[in-house]
């Protein structure tokens, strides 16, 4: 007789986007007539770079022709573009790392949430809090126990090392949802801890390609000892719009053992046998993305965004509010005025200005208080909703 | 202090597919001269419908417009998509679905393999012998037993109901690796076993548009009973040449529930927490396969393949070989003559004829003794393979 995996009652009743999305549906639909401004979900908005259509354009032509056409291919992506990965971490990050230390996949959200298979189940798992759900809710299925991390504004949102013993650490740097970046000394001192105390490092760049102070860390691989303790996930998705595309990384120094046994073969091990490897037509776009070309054009699009950022920052710090995160990242943190909830905050923007952000606390308890705005609107879109938030917070009108 | 999940321990060494190219590549290198003729593993060859590649090239000229931009869509795939699905369900197979009941992802091996983690780690989960190796990988290290059910020349290569207690029972009809097809007698007999004894079938249709023989099922659907107790997955790669490019569903009848909780709903919590959905360009292409011009093209892809099946059959059978499936199935199983193994027949195929087939045992026990071979190449490349090994067998030169 079948019985289920008890675990998935242990979820929370419901995904923080979703909220946001039903509530905004449910006003929309009363509110016919007002346009939403939609400052919430952090989805890219801007066209992809002319170099990766033209590549994609070609990967389809490529499948479309009975001599260039091609089916499965490495399970574990394609060496030609695990080779340029190895070759931008060389060139950007000073980071010596083989093709085939990475392992290709079709997003940092299914590899975040799948590696944590390889670990045995009832693990602790320390996460930061507020934190992306993801992190948290693939963890609870599998049964694991997970220890919250307190990123407040007394540590600028960079936790302390746990101070009991865990297996897994999640970090995201620079962080969704505070849009603040850990320095090497915050990293390093969470890698000795990693290191210390034979716990693994799961570190989520998905943003790192909005640091543009050359002070920060961009791979967990520039930090002293990380190879000994670390695995790092990169995506295209917010580097190049591959978010509807799909393609990421997942980058396991070959040194890193548990017992002895190399985490790189596991997980490429997990991948074989339950995996088929990201899109082909994707992976073409991936390279295009990764030449010289592709990354100035891509640079362009993360500026564009960083544009934006600034925007909210500086507009929400003319009415007086604290603000966090927004230079090295594409979220806003955005502290609550007076003594309302996330929610409360949420649903007043949204009568008063339909404008919609992200509650905080959506991202865990840390977060109640604060909200959490998007960079990745259009420029349009964020010039009107800072407008009427501005114009609303100033004279509550 | 990190701890491995020690289940990974018990799979087994190597992969088939795995051995079957090292041995390949190893004789190359020995034998740089001799063309190979790859007949082993099911890799489509043929290109893209011309519909298909058109759709494809509309979806990344509307990823380059500002206008035209789209970045995450639906977790669980695009509602056009999803209805479509439930519209050719209904034409095809005079099934009613809806589109709800579709979950769109990235590949029937993920979703085969990702499936097993609904259920209780520990469950019992009976697979065919010989068996994609997939589901068996899977669930070992998930913590699973695993119950093999003989599929072999006495049953016509269709099992009987398990003759123990089973949570799970995979079934994959067109068979892979044998190609026989089970009729809808020999599903109904296994769904009742299924309802009677709570057990439920997650049934691999990835094969099913090579069925022509309208009187064999192409959905378990089509079976009284199955929507209380079965789930499906099916797939574009091998209907439509998707096997790089990335696209598969599955369906979950509303209905099914175990202890009274809907597994379609707890099957779309998993995908929406660990999975950001298939590529929007793949989606693209998948509707148009869907399409009245696009399933006319993609029929005509697969007559190509059936064409080569039937090759195979009769150049075989007439030598004297002993062949099952390949007359709605793109796999002929074959005997191997005399007393040899499968691994041995393979090494004398591969240095005589340099025909490259895969050995049955590599599929399980049952499947010592045979090999198979894959309709999936080119017609070229499968008459040449065909004539080598008549002409090798005929003549022993």
């Amino acid at each position: 007789m079948t019985k289920l995996n008890d675990n998935y009652t242990k979820l929370a009743s419901s995904y923080v986007f979703r909220q946001v999305n039903e509530k905004t549906a449910a006003f929309a639909s009363e509110h016919p007539d007002l346009p939403i401004y939609k400052m919430g979900v952090g989805n890219t908005t801007r066209p992809l770079a002319p170099s990766v259509v033209a590549a994609l354009h070609e990967a389809v032509d490529r499948l479309g022709s009975e001599a260039t056409y091609t089916g499965y291919g490495d399970e574990l992506g394609e060496s030609y573009l695990r080779e340029a990965l190895a070759d931008y971490y060389q060139t950007s990050y000073n980071v010596s790392l083989t093709a085939h230390e990475f392992v290709l996949s079709d997003g940092a959200k299914s590899d975040t949430a799948n590696i944590a298979s390889l670990f045995q189940p009832g693990s602790t798992v320390a996460v930061q809090d507020p934190v992306y759900p993801v992190y948290v809710e693939s963890n609870v299925v599998l049964g694991n126990r997970i220890v919250y991390l307190p990123c407040v504004e007394e540590n600028n949102f960079v936790p302390a090392p746990p101070n009991e013993p865990v297996d897994l650490i999640y970090l995201c740097s620079p962080n969704n949802p505070t849009g603040t970046v850990a320095t090497k000394q915050q990293l390093q001192t969470l890698v000795d801890y990693a290191r210390a105390n034979d716990a693994i490092i799961i570190f989520d760049a998905a943003y790192s390609n909005f640091i543009r102070d050359e002070s920060l860390p961009r791979s967990i691989f520039e930090i002293d000892g990380a190879k000994e303790c670390a695995i790092e996930m990169g995506s295209f998705s917010k580097w190049a719009g591959f978010s509807g595309v799909r393609l990421a990384w997942t980058a396991i120094p070959q040194e890193l053992k548990v017992d002895n046994v190399s985490l790189l073969e596991r997980w490429r091990r997990r991948q074989l046998i339950t995996y088929n490897g990201p899109s082909n037509i994707a992976q073409a776009g991936g390279l295009a993305v990764l030449s010289d070309i592709g990354q100035r054009e891509c640079a362009d699009i993360i500026d564009y965004y960083r544009v934006n950022a600034q925007l909210i920052l500086s507009s929400l710090r003319s009415i007086g509010l604290t603000v966090y995160g927004g230079e090295n990242s594409p979220y806003i943190w955005a502290k609550v005025p007076g003594s309302k909830s996330s929610w409360e905050f949420f649903d007043e923007l949204l009568e008063h200005t339909q404008v919609v952000v992200t509650p905080g606390v959506g991202f865990g308890p840390e977060g109640e208080g604060f909200i959490r705005i998007s960079a990745f609107a259009s420029k349009e879109t964020t010039k009107i909703a800072m407008q009427r938030i501005n114009d609303y917070l100033a004279t509550g009108s």
